[in-house]
């Protein structure tokens, strides 16, 4: 009998990551993460395939965002304007009160090699699939991997900054502001201290 | 008593792409490396650490070859016109005579999952340094580390294409044309079917 527990899932990823984050993630259990918010291992296993898949469940959603913002640019936008659209539907995943969650993930992935390494293939497929969908809209190759390599470059910087302790820039503001510099790095004299 | 082998890191390199590019890469010995060319696998080991070091050999001067073009380039230069001299001196390290050997390794590597792995890890590192390179000239955050990202991917995206099959364009060639569709990404109408 599967009985329905009412925010489960929420209630083991916020365990699972305080567990990661104090004792680290190889030193935790899924029995572990199923007790500390009174449930079964059994409970963890119909939300999660294993403890990794708590760090990175939602990523197809936010690889979704990411398309939404494509499909949404009009027909006649410059590739990078895609990109920007792309990029403002992304941000718009990541609310300011998911920055906290956000930090302390980032903070258990840096601490684990195999962790960030799925974490860079992750990326590299946002890439992938963003190119894909910006050549489906008639962008050609190579400004279609150009602009969907550089949209991930900007949001990979534009993340690393808002979960930066004593940040309280917006995503969205942070990566419109990244995208911008992007622009302008033909700027002469851009290089010149600020 | 170690004698001296005219030419035997190059042989043994040789010997070594076409063994992995027939046998496999996990397939193929040391000591079947040594023997191809007939020399003893002690002799190998002087050259090269282990047979993986034959496909990263050299990566070290590769990176030298891009932080030269950043020192060329012009003290006001903008990020993206030091990052352009950096490609064109990196380019200038893949002359044409090099390409069937690339073009070999390539398809030795795509087909291992830890040789990508190490190329992937191999070129983010090449981007960690150009930034620390930029930032050294005076380029500030987040302008040093986008243009050398968009200096990985341009020389990416444009490597693979120099070494696609019947492509005899050089890799200087290429990589300007694909810095120039960077520089037009902001160009509406980029999207249009050429």
């Amino acid at each position: 009998m599967v009985r329905w527990e009412p925010g489960a899932r929420e209630r083991l990823q916020a365990a699972a990551l305080e567990l990661f984050a104090t004792r680290g993630f190889e030193q935790t259990t899924t029995a572990e993460i199923a007790q500390a918010v009174g449930l079964t291992e059994r409970t963890f296993f119909r939300h999660f395939s294993d403890k990794r898949e708590v760090l990175f469940i939602g990523q197809d959603l936010f690889l979704q965002a990411f398309l939404d913002g494509v499909d949404a640019a009009p027909p006649d936008a410059a590739p990078l304007e895609i990109v920007a659209s792309a990029l403002e539907s992304a941000a718009s995943f990541f609310p300011d009160d998911r920055r906290a969650y956000a930090r302390t993930r980032q903070s258990v992935i840096d601490k684990n090699p195999a962790l960030q390494e799925r974490e860079t293939h992750k990326l590299a497929g946002l890439a992938t699939t963003v190119a894909q969908a910006l050549r489906s809209r008639g962008v050609t190759e190579p400004a279609a991997s150009l602009a969907a390599e550089s949209g991930a470059t900007v949001f990979g910087i534009a993340f690393a900054q808002w979960i930066r302790e004593g940040e309280d820039g917006s995503l969205a503001a942070i990566t419109a502001a990244v995208l911008h510099e992007l622009k302008n790095l033909t700027r002469p004299g851009a290089a010149s201290p600020r």
